[in-house]
């Protein structure tokens, strides 16, 4: 069964924020972030779990606030963070008075939000909203140990993002007369497949690039055999977040199966951090790390004209802290949507 | 803005299947489930964790057999359920070849799932598979205390049900032309409303009803105001899980603002278990209890003709442990979807 969406009705990002700390901010993105938090990436909080969620917070916040609407104006939702029990996004976006749909895609979560919320904007609904976040101290303390402990970090292991995003998704293109980008191009979500979950035997916890790479390959496979489409027909190919290792398996993954990637391929785990000064060893991850690059980076270059038409593929690892110790292997998901530039 | 979503094309619920433990078996509905496990609950697992995986791959591929087809036959499983990172149903679904959407609704999981799986088939795809889960050992020692501790269980707090549930949703009534529905009324999913993330102010998290009541109330108000019906309308009105305590404070919630639905209501918190036999206090929960209530109890009803018109209100505590240590309320949300009988 043909499993490609192609999205019948247009279905706009209307608008985009994101909200990131430190050492995301001293990154090669760094100018391009919405919000910066203060020095220590509390967002002045007390508890690492409370500034993960107040990042949320801000991030649909401000996101709402460049597409000029209230929460009220959303349908819904869709939302989720690598927190148990999604409490990041629970407590969050608890003040907003919108019909809420909870998610959990690991670091697939931002594509897994966006490719639902534009199937609901092409049928159902007019706006959505897709929110995912990630913040390094309440992941290092929940998932390995907390950052007092000082762990080692194996080379293959990536660094968690902290950050957040948030997307409103639209089908009115009259919700863009109120807002900045009249002239601009702006980004249309027109296609959508949904990862299968893949199970690879991986179990090192500390190479989760590895682990996620061939659910990203069999996505980017399935979608090039469906699509009719090649490589060469995008200006990039945006897979979050590998890193540089997962980045390297899926590249020769592809390539064994006659598909190369490497000339349009990127990966938000490998640009958000400086290699060189950032000692961040495989690059970053989380589900708050494609969010960012994406609207910091991606959708900047669709509105800014240099990109035209993309693949966005999120990629997360399926397991939980409880599996691993009980020797189980890693399975990885990747969702894909494509989006284009449109002039309103 | 109105949120109640009218489905504008036929999803029917082609199968469901559920699979329960053993105190299940013998609560008052024991013998409409469709599995259950051995005699100690562990499904062949040599861990709890992975008992709940196994009842999530049992569930489905036994709602896949009464369907009469493949996993290959369905464009997506949406699932979730309780553990960290919802490992349940990543790792129970791994084996099937369908594309994955993780939710978490906490436990509303069962009506998220089937909510947006109508929401698709009615739009994008034919087919898709809500499926969740609980095990009551797997859930005790995650958010409380191993079994083995033996730790006292207060008045106000709910048994989580061991039990898995799947439901296949199409929209092609051919479907049913090879399986044994062929002239009994069959499920028909008609109308959605997406819940609101609700906080009260709750932070006794052995009280789930209580926190998650005010969100049943709040998406049955806008339910009631939204689509002009009267709870006389309907032959149930099927909650899960607010259990006793949650029951009781969602009719004088409801009542209070001039919505009395005592005659029609009825939970799955409240019918699972024998309250004067089976020591489970306040009642069940769990992301596998409404779902095997669902399938075993109110879907039964339907296919019998005793029911034909219902609404069904997933019930979830937004909350995690952490948070409850860090002294934060638990926000409930409650998603709604409206299940009619039809001949097909």
């Amino acid at each position: 069964m043909e499993n490609l969406i192609r999205i019948p009705k247009p279905v706009y990002i209307l608008s985009s924020a994101s909200v990131v700390g430190q050492h995301e901010k001293n990154g090669p993105l760094g100018e391009y972030f919405d919000i910066v938090g203060d020095k220590d990436d509390t967002f002045g909080c007390d508890t690492w779990e409370k500034s993960e969620s107040e990042m949320q917070r801000l991030a649909l916040s401000r996101a709402l606030n460049y597409a000029c609407i209230k929460d009220t104006d959303l349908e819904a939702i869709l939302a989720g963070d690598l927190l148990n029990q999604c409490a990041g996004s629970s407590y969050g976006l608890v003040s907003f008075e919108t019909p809420f749909l909870g998610l959990f895609g690991a670091c697939s979560t931002a594509a897994e939000a966006l490719l639902l919320s534009s199937l609901l904007c092409s049928s159902h609904m007019k706006r959505c909203a897709a929110v995912s976040s990630s913040h390094n101290a309440s992941a290092e303390r929940q998932f390995r140990y907390p950052l007092e402990y000082g762990g080692q970090r194996a080379p293959t292991a990536q660094w968690t993002v902290t950050g957040s995003a948030a997307f409103i998704t639209t089908s009115c293109k009259d919700d863009f007369s109120k807002t900045a980008h009249k002239v601009e191009p702006v980004p249309i979500i027109t296609e959508a497949l949904i990862g299968k979950s893949i199970d690879a035997g991986i179990t090192d916890a500390n190479n989760m690039g590895a682990a996620m790479a061939p659910a990203a390959a069999d996505t980017l496979l399935r979608y090039f055999r469906e699509s009719g489409l090649q490589p060469s027909d995008f200006d990039i190919i945006m897979t979050g977040d590998l890193g540089f290792e997962g980045s390297s398996i899926l590249c020769d993954l592809t390539s064994t199966e006659g598909l190369d990637i490497s000339a349009v391929h990127c990966d938000g785990g490998m640009i958000i951090y400086n290699r060189e000064t950032q000692d961040k060893h495989a690059g970053g991850s989380g589900c708050g790390c494609s969010a960012v690059v994406l609207a910091a980076q991606a959708l900047r270059g669709i509105r800014t004209g240099q990109i035209a038409n993309m693949l966005f593929i999120g990629t997360g690892a399926l397991m939980n802290p409880t599996a691993i110790q009980q020797g189980a292997s890693i399975p990885g998901i990747a969702h894909l949507i494509r989006i284009t530039a449109d002039i309103v």
